[in-house]
């Protein structure tokens, strides 16, 4: 059987990792950065060079296609990173399918449909997050888009004038659905099930929904020598509402991943009680209900604990995609090619957001998982081993070749 | 019987709240800042129009002094303040305690024992926190002096140079216990106790200890969607740990006063699990037996919920100060004061720390509190009405005449 080219493969990953490569070894291409713009600029001529038809569209979406007839088999992820992230996150996916699709050029490999490497825009939230999908599947909010901005406080439509896009033609980005056959996104685990279990392949049978509040308690600032009983003390309020929340969550099986990524107090001084609070909250989760009884919960929690508190609350919802199921039909297929292939996978659900989750809302998608060494993502210490990417790749190629008939 | 000048008084306090104040209204007079320093020349002027005897430490505590026969009584506090404070803490014991050396002046009022009106530097611990009356004391920790520094990175030795104090002569500023007759400081309750009780005066019979931590887990950081089991959160680990500290102490009768002042989480993003969680906690409480028990059950609480959620965890100390009663014969002669001139008083334990709470480990020393308009200080809003500082000033005018005697 044809495999891909494993060592052509992990010098473009290297080549691409030295592109916004800190000394320390850390990686920050966030979106639309004169490093993502770089790394936009390298892919498009790896593209060209490739002889695939290169194509960027009006969100600044990067396409190498083969021609074929009817609606495209696509695969790929995204090239920018969060700061200080590793070289696998996003890279993998769009690498593994350039040279899927290398493959296929250059053995003349035979293919129906059209085939298409994608490298979306903007998935890592650096402005809005899932932009790039977003707007290819024309479900992009225009309004958040206006309004986004980078934490540095660039908006998303100067940073796209940067790279030559006009924020105001990013519809025109929209794939209508009928001419996707199929999406396909290879990504690291970015947790540790396939590295334990010493499995190269994860099929991802559920992306898991994901709602993000953001929650502001606020109080009054007051000496640390102020009685307890007349306080309204923003930081005890918001530990009690985390521990409240984290209770129930406990009690569900298998549990809800629950993360406060954020926590902030103001003033912020040893001897202040706090008069403001702010944390976010993140739940994923496979089944929805248990996602939208959370919501219930968090919204009665603060209610009730904000007036225990003689607090003011405010809850921002910050996220709220919900779980999907991956398309059957491409799953088998994924299964069946890696048994050919005497290639070790088990059934997983993605915890983490991806392009595939935006995409699959329209057109039949799937995700292939390769193990992350140690579970860990989103750091420097990103690491999945060659023979796994070069498994990973394979599985990939042969799932494209069967779509793409 | 004689009485101060409340006009006169009411004077200095507006003119010294010009000092540091911003257009907001918050004043801002870090010790040893150019604001600062502009307070300390003010001051200067004002004991040397009194016609009293100026005289500057090696710490910057500034003394005014009507001579008499034997050791001092004195009376006083600071004039520094946090960054966006108001115009009571502090400046009030320095400016009654010069109106009342004004008015035994001008008066002629009998008096045997010397009299002084002190300001002592950098209560608020800019820099170190009570360093004046520690080194008043002889009590000045040299090592910590001469590591301490600001906010800015600007160390104590520099901010001491600037104005004209060298951190190597500040041992010379010790008082001998035996120069010291009685110590009196009149302050701001920074609490809401005597204004809802809408009482002029509070006789503050214990300073309360004040035990203060830095606590800090370190779990690893990694994306949100890695799943629970395999998780080591430092911020889910911070908030069970004060949610367990805040049950123990909640079963405390009295309450002790528990503040969470600082909680800051690494890398701080909305889907990465917190890597680092740095919180502070601070106890205050009359009780010396209470704070050592909290002491051990923090100790103790650490090390289980750390190893509970897989963190290594370090605690710093970065306060004991124990609970000090004040002295009987003082307390006793405010409260007789108090009732000559027929002003309601109550006792009252003081939860945050003051200088007098330095000093009464080596002399005679109490506090007089007048009432915080709903409780607010350390704010911009900080009020005491001028009835109330008009009755603090002669209660405190009165009870320095006897002393004196």
């Amino acid at each position: 059987m044809e495999t891909v080219n494993i060592d052509r493969l992990m010098q473009d990953i290297e080549e691409l990792s030295q592109i916004g490569r800190h000394a320390s070894g850390r990686i920050s291409r966030p979106s639309f950065s004169p490093e993502d713009r770089e790394a936009r600029f390298w892919l498009s001529q790896k593209i060209t060079e490739a002889g695939l038809a290169l194509h960027i569209d009006e969100a600044g979406n990067i396409f190498g296609r083969l021609s074929g007839q009817g609606p495209a088999v696509i695969s790929g992820s995204h090239l920018d990173t969060i700061p200080n992230g590793g070289k696998f996150d996003g890279a993998l996916g769009v690498l593994t399918a350039l040279e899927c699709c290398r493959v296929i050029k250059e053995k003349q490999l035979q293919i129906q449909s059209p085939l298409e490497v994608v490298a979306f825009s903007d998935e890592e939230d650096h402005y809005l997050g899932f932009l790039g999908s977003y707007a290819f599947t024309g479900k992009l909010d225009m309004k958040a888009a206006r309004l986004a901005c980078n934490p540095e406080g660039l908006t998303l439509a100067e940073a796209m004038a940067q790279c030559g896009l006009d924020i105001e033609k990013v519809a025109e980005a929209r794939r209508h659905p009928e001419e996707i056959k199929a999406f396909i996104e290879l990504h690291i685990e970015q947790g540790p099930i396939l590295d334990t279990a010493k499995m190269s392949i994860g099929v991802v049978h559920t992306a898991m929904g994901n709602y993000r509040y953001g929650i502001k308690m606020t109080g009054l600032a007051n000496h640390a020598g102020f009685p307890m009983q007349g306080r309204q003390d923003s930081c005890l309020g918001a530990v009690h509402l985390i521990e409240t929340i984290r209770n129930y969550q406990d009690q569900l099986k298998p549990e809800t991943h629950l993360t406060v990524g954020i926590f902030k107090v103001l003033p912020g001084l040893e001897n202040v009680i706090p008069g403001e609070t702010y944390f976010s909250v993140d739940f994923r989760e496979e089944g929805l209900g248990v996602l939208q009884n959370l919501e219930s919960y968090v919204a009665k929690s603060v209610k009730e604990i904000a007036s225990q508190y003689g607090l003011r609350a405010q809850i921002d919802p910050l996220l709220k995609v919900d779980p999907l199921p991956f398309y059957p039909e491409i799953l088998e297929t994924i299964q069946h090619v890696s048994d050919e292939l005497g290639i070790k996978w088990q059934p997983i659900a993605s915890g983490a957001g991806h392009d595939a989750q935006i995409v699959g809302q329209v057109a039949p998608t799937a995700m292939i998982f390769v193990p992350s060494a140690g579970g860990r993502s989103h750091c420097p210490e990103e690491y999945t081993r060659p023979e796994d990417i070069e498994k990973g790749a394979n599985v990939l190629l042969h799932t494209l070749l069967r779509l793409a008939q």
